[in-house]
Order: structure tokens, then sequence, then C-alpha cells
């Protein structure tokens, strides 16, 4: 697992994943974001996403909402991360 | 200006103009999305966006940090509201 991924609310009981990506401009942040989501609708997985101009914030939440995340779940974070 | 957008913080003190769009399913979501980038790519202006599966919230925050929302940023949310 990448440590760049916060696991909240609390590292003993993980409901989500949360990263922020920070880009030197708005052009590679634009092609993260559409091979995210293009990865994204692939999987058929749809993480929570907030970006602006040179940032990309992801929300990974389990995908049975309460329930703490998965191996799975830390599957799909740690592919995301081969996006970057 | 269209009334789906909100004032923030205050109507009489507006810093910036919020909206969440709602979609029926992913692909038209994924549609909107695409082309709202497109557009703040052409106009070289990037209000913060977030979005999941079938909805896109759209902070519009005044240019200058701080200041007021001006005319141009309420046309800026106006020509957002047609590319619905």
């Amino acid at each position: 697992m990448d440590h760049q991924w916060t696991a909240r609310p609390k590292p003993d009981r993980v409901e989500w994943l949360e990263r922020r990506l920070e880009f030197s401009n708005y052009a590679s942040n634009r092609d993260f974001l559409d091979r995210l989501n293009d990865f994204c609708e692939q999987q058929g997985r749809f993480p929570d996403i907030s970006f602006g101009r040179t940032y990309v914030n992801i929300t990974l939440r389990s995908e049975n909402e309460g329930s703490p995340i998965s191996e799975e779940d830390y599957a799909f974070a740690t592919s995301i991360d081969g996006l970057i």
C-alpha cells in the first residue's frame, strides 16, 4: 500500500482512503484526471473526486456503506497509484 | 442568473457560487463533466469541481481571492448552465 493514501477516520477503523495529488500544470492534471475517469469507468468503481486547476483529491469509500475498507479497496487504490 | 446557483456565504456578501447537478446515469454525468472541463480549459478559468458516479458539484470563486463575485463571474456561471 503506497503511504500516500491516508486511512480515515482512524488507522484502526478504516472506512475510507484519501489521497491528494498536485501537478505542475493544468495539462498534466487534466491528463491524469481523464485517465483516472477511464480507469474508474472500466472498473465500474466511482470514488468521490474533487479537482481544480492543478490538484486532484480522491476519496475511496468501501463499496458496502459503513463497512471497513477491504483488501480489494486497497488494491484499487494501488492501481490508481499506477496511473500517476 | 439561473436560480440553481447558491450565493455563498451570504446573499449580501457573495464570495463564491455553488451548484450541484445530478444525472440519471454515469454516461450523462461523464459527458457533462468532459464538456465542462473543455469549456473551463477554453476559458482558462478553473472552478473547484467534485463529482462521483452521478453528481457534479461546482464551486465558482471570484478570480481575485476574497473579493466579491463579479458580473463576469455570474456570466461564467450562466455559460456553464448552457452546457447542461
